[in-house]
């Protein structure tokens, strides 16, 4: 039976991806190693690294002003880092939409030295919008204005990116990096875990401007930004073997045309699973329709029951992974840029299926 | 050609567990999903996590008072997160042994609210030794005691752990945990990053007593030791890959009789190492005689010239990664728990042929 991993993070992984992990893992480049076993002060390692970020900065158009790191910790970890490094005994704005910045607007709070201030929220509707922001909404005297691009768990994203002023912008784009049209010049950080659209957990991508870097050194050097800038992200030993599979990720997307192709295929998978909701008589979708995530698509029928009963259907036929998160119920399919078009259809036909076996027309 | 990696970390891991990491990289237990593209969420991996936890528990016969966290950031964070938990407004002490233990000092000084303490320092012969650690040493009042087992740069370790009173004993174990006869409750909490011995670069290890869990939370969650073990180490997306391989790597150190028989083993291995650097009239031992690591040893001849012709030609031979590093130079073969016998018979071999070639007798 063919599996379709529907999981938010971590995710499913491109085939020729893992296919070429496989190959290689005994003998990295006729090297005699695993990729795992060579010292990242090697010269094997150091192409790997260095080769990753010029394949990311091609993807992603990354302008030359702009830091690249590797680091670990998850977006969680960068929660602090952020206030930290840029907003200490300063002011520190941030969009309220969801879980995940709800957890970001957390963790400035929890830094008595940050003025941090929440300046536009959607949770009046259960975070099922993107709140408008415009420039007067914002402090110039800010350190930066926080958002979350796409919600995982909610499954709202920016279709347009707020103009700041000459406030930053800091985005946590954990889960749409790489399958959206936004442009990086637009943001003054940018960072990522890599579960989703990059590789395998345990790397987290900062893209930071370099005028962003601060000034003083930090508390601790692992968090500090410009340690972590100088040392080209090699102030410690840095996660390998996951540089090397997002490596691996960013060859196979850069073979398939890049970001821009990246999203028509997104659009294509979740304009299929929208239809489908959107013309049921059973499943709903609970999202401002202008403000639909293309990663992270929840849906929803009349009752709890009638949704777990979907949900076990569906991963006896190889749907993976379909639950909702448990702050929210429901399900969700997550389509990250490996995730097939044919698992979709797949998907859309068994809603169809299960719509007619439960009274549906 | 054989290759025998000598590398200090990223290091050689077990064959058989590459081998099987291999087999099931592309279908986990039938599950149709990598490892790496399961959710943290999943029976899958919640059963990975947990028996990898077991297993240490077992091989270290971690009290049950002890939780065992699997973290990310390296030695390198918990440089900082010890004395951001431990000791703030208090008094931290630490024994400089070296280029390891100066970047814990120097962690724990850059963090305004701690009173640093060295008590104990080996700086006077260029850290060839361990300094000997009385209990007089040591405030009683002091919220811990800082000790690194094992210097993977210098090349010296604790033969015995000092008696340090009431006092917590914290100890960076990154290069010698597992392939040591320490007793766990001997320390207030270990930590180890995972590239030595444990497994892939990206995971680090903390072992912490009950009692030493923070009462007041810290101002980043990520490195709020109590918040990592309400949440069993899932707080955020853990490195799940890097977890799975450290328990097939448990697994294989169980398999061949856990860690007292893997003592015997790096003793026989580094003894015959040592035992040649001893007879050999051109490669000496720059380190304190009982104080030499079983898994880091330095080594070298009169010049630095001739120190670089025995690495190309070692190097020629398939010896890997045996430079010194670059703030020590000359030779350093680690001799983790996967690093095989035979390697270190064929280097002692390959030394003598070069003593001879180079004049020796």
């Amino acid at each position: 039976m063919t599996i379709y991993n529907f999981s938010a993070g971590p995710a499913v992984l491109p085939g020729p991806v893992l296919k070429k992990a496989q190959e290689e893992l005994l003998d990295y480049q006729g090297s005699g190693m695993s990729v795992m076993e060579l010292s990242h002060r090697s010269s094997l390692f150091e192409d790997i690294i260095t080769e990753a970020e010029n394949l990311l900065r091609k993807l992603m158009d990354i302008p030359e002003n702009y830091h690249v790191l590797f680091l670990q910790g998850g977006a969680s970890l960068q929660f602090s880092s952020v206030p930290l490094n840029l907003a200490q005994n300063k002011k520190a704005l941030y969009v309220n939409t969801g879980s995940w910045a709800k957890k970001a607007i957390a963790a400035a709070q929890a830094i008595p030295s940050v003025n941090t201030k929440v300046i536009a929220s959607s949770e009046d509707k259960n975070f099922t919008y993107i709140p408008q922001i415009t420039k007067d909404q914002i402090d110039q005297d800010a350190s930066y204005l926080h958002i979350t691009t796409n919600e995982t768990i909610g499954g709202i994203s920016y279709q347009e990116i707020p103009d700041t002023g000459r406030v930053p912008l800091v985005a946590d784009m954990s889960s749409n990096i790489l399958s959206n049209n936004y442009q990086v010049k637009d943001f003054g950080i940018i960072y990522a875990g890599a579960q989703k659209n990059i590789g395998p957990a345990g790397l987290t991508v900062v893209i930071i401007r370099d005028d962003l870097l601060n000034e003083q050194s930090l508390f601790a050097p692992m968090l500090d930004y410009r340690v972590q800038a100088d040392s080209h992200s090699m102030y410690n030993t840095p996660p390998t073997f996951s540089i090397y599979m997002a490596k691996l990720v960013f060859e196979w997307l850069q073979d398939l045309g890049g970001v821009s192709q990246m999203v028509k295929y997104n659009q294509q998978k979740s304009g299929l699973l929208y239809d489908a909701i959107d013309r049921s008589n059973l499943f709903q979708s609970p999202v401002n329709k202008k403000d639909r995530s293309l990663t992270n698509i929840p849906f929803l029928t009349a009752s709890d029951q009638l949704n777990q009963e979907f949900i076990n259907a569906a991963q006896r036929q190889g749907f993976e992974n379909l639950k909702g998160h448990r702050s929210v119920g429901g399900m969700r399919a997550s389509l990250y840029n490996a995730f097939p078009l044919t698992g979709v259809k797949r998907l859309v036909d068994f809603m169809e299926e299960f719509e007619k076996a439960h009274g549906g027309d």
